[in-house]
């Protein structure tokens, strides 16, 4: 059989996701800014779309941007609020754990002058209130906390820290990556505090190269992309009408039954925890099962290189990444795991598996059942 | 019938591109930065889409990002190179008449100290290359211009830009906007010395929200989107797979039977064009036939709204555009139409109409008598 377990780096697509895609590419095919019915037919795949996101947010349509991707929705958020706001200041605080798309986009703003502030996070993954509350300066203008660790699944306190931003300096902005955490989690930018909030359509079972920008209406914010002045300014560029109707119906579809779907995958995760707790020399990595996310464990094989187990796993179906596959730098040592305290010798030893909507118990037994075959045979080739 | 004639605007997608997007999503869904089989896979399709775009350029794999679209392609080039060369110099040449994503982002970068001279265009809709060599300073680094305009199908010399840039100062950068053209014009780079050139997917048949840009090898660029570095870094993001593989499909069929292609579309721009030309007060825009592209006509009618008689047509099912339908600011004058000399009280009197691959003599011969039928009853009710 086959086992998928890596829906963190992406997911297939919904049925009725292609559905809607194929149906806006070959029949209502046409450009939302003409004047003519196909235009406007266009135009109201993409209301529909923008109106599902907003609901499932509980916030306004004139809030929600379309983007190509989660990268370019964090990309947006940090350049285009920091480039709009530096008469305000030139501080930034993020954490030393965020994706790339984050990382490297404010490495990026470090070259145009403006001071990062990067927080450390404690051994379970979670980022530093204290070292928060200490960096928020007057020259703040915006903090990035991703919602969900996507290596390690580690939940970070967002309404803590937007109570102390909004208790230490008001006026800062909050923004959060929830790249891993949207469709996992209940959502409220408005009750928790959260001013922009970065989705990705592939990793909810929606298209690649779609994703939407939460932006809290009067948040300043400069375009990253110029021209026809689609999306009010602030995105422009033709809509990828199917991928945005398509991401759409993923929404719909992501928060269907939702405290059962949770549930499930929080069955499945301890299914899958209690089984290889009883592999020797092994080490979830994260929060306790019950406080990280539901999709995502973190397991160090002492012993084993990750990439040999990775690939022995393929060889029986079994698809898992060795740290976070959103990097195109394949192998290279991870950031997150060294950031929470890994032992030296376990970084280059750990799997992630990640469940979607579509993991299944039988996967979870067999994959189970393939790591312990596995893993003694391995051991026995480890230089000793 | 039905007749659509605004593939300027958007083209419906060949049936084998939606069907290769169908298989990406629900089959071959892996992330290409995975290192096992089924992100191996996906980057299959990314590298062989890579290849068909670079072979109909006969340009080197290497020389071709993968972007979301026209617009983004665009901004690349403009932003990417004029922030990776600003020691060179902060001059940068266009024309008054590219498309928004040029010209918008050409005023982004006048914010951004960029100087930038807009050079004029004749009645026909072609640059001044005399204004072109005048134009050319020690301190340019960049030129940017359009292979085919959007609005009147005018064709620019760019063999003859090239080497008015060759000539006058070498390490210029030259960029083509090409979205227009690709497809219906076989485009040689290397040899008609283009140093960067954009292409929209869903121009040509393939999907929405996809499009490429050709950079020759040591042009310098900066990335605008910053992550985890896929594409060697100049554009990151998990590759839309589907929409790259879609947009592979559509580069291998636009292509097929090329002559035969082009000179069909010149077969109905020609049955068109003599035949509107027997109603009264009508001024057709732009170069003469064979000179102007193959696929757009646009056209003055004299007396009668452009909004009105396009919503005329539209209820008899013929879609066409008023201007450019590539800005969201629907009806707004159109900037080419002035910049070409169209008499003032015919700026708003004009409609593009715009063929495809699918477009047929039968479709042309119903528009032209619809127009026939309606253009003298629309007239009766203008004010005199």
């Amino acid at each position: 059989m086959e086992a998928y377990l890596d829906n963190s780096a992406t997911t297939c697509a919904f049925a009725r996701v292609c559905d809607i895609m194929m149906k806006t590419m070959s029949e209502d095919y046409g450009n939302p800014s003409s004047m003519h019915s196909k235009g406007f037919h266009a135009e109201h795949y993409v209301k529909e779309a923008r109106e599902a996101v907003a609901k499932s947010l509980r916030v306004s349509d004139r809030e929600i941007l379309f983007t190509s991707g989660g990268t370019e929705s964090n990309n947006l958020a940090l350049i285009g609020c920091a480039m709009a706001n530096k008469r305000s200041g030139n501080h930034l605080i993020t954490t030393v754990f965020e994706h790339a798309s984050v990382g490297n986009t404010m490495r990026y703003l470090e070259e145009q002058g403006f001071r990062v502030t990067y927080l450390p996070v404690d051994h379970e993954g979670c980022v530093s209130l204290k070292a928060l509350e200490e960096a928020i300066c007057p020259d703040t203008i915006l903090v990035s906390v991703m919602y969900v660790n996507n290596e390690i699944g580690s939940v970070q306190p967002i309404e803590e820290i937007a109570r102390i931003i909004r208790r230490k300096k008001p006026d800062v902005l909050f923004h959060v990556d929830a790249i891993q955490a949207y469709g996992k989690y209940v959502i409220r930018p408005k009750r928790q505090g959260i001013d922009l909030l970065s989705v990705s359509g592939h990793k909810i079972h929606g298209p690649k190269g779609t994703g939407f920008l939460y932006v809290r209406d009067k948040v300043k914010m400069k375009p990253l992309i110029w021209g026809g002045e689609q999306q009010r300014g602030m995105r422009s560029g033709t809509e990828n009408v199917p991928g945005i109707a398509g991401l759409g119906e993923a929404v719909k579809e992501i928060y269907k039954d939702h405290e059962a779907r949770i549930r499930k995958m929080y069955e499945l995760k301890h299914l899958f925890i209690d089984n290889i707790k009883e592999l020797d020399d092994i080490v979830i990595n994260g929060q306790p099962i019950d406080q990280g996310a539901p999709h995502i464990v973190s397991v160090s094989f002492r012993g084993v290189r990750s990439e040999v187990l990775l690939h022995a796993l393929e060889e029986r179906e079994i698809y898992v990444s060795a740290g976070s596959a959103c990097s195109s730098n394949h192998p290279a040592v991870s950031g997150t795991l060294k950031s929470i305290g890994v032992e030296n010798d376990l970084l280059d030893s750990t799997l992630r598996f990640s469940f979607g909507v579509f993991t299944t118990e039988a996967e979870i037994l067999y994959t189970v059942q393939v790591l312990k075959e596995l893993l003694p045979m391995l051991r026995r080739f480890r230089r000793s």
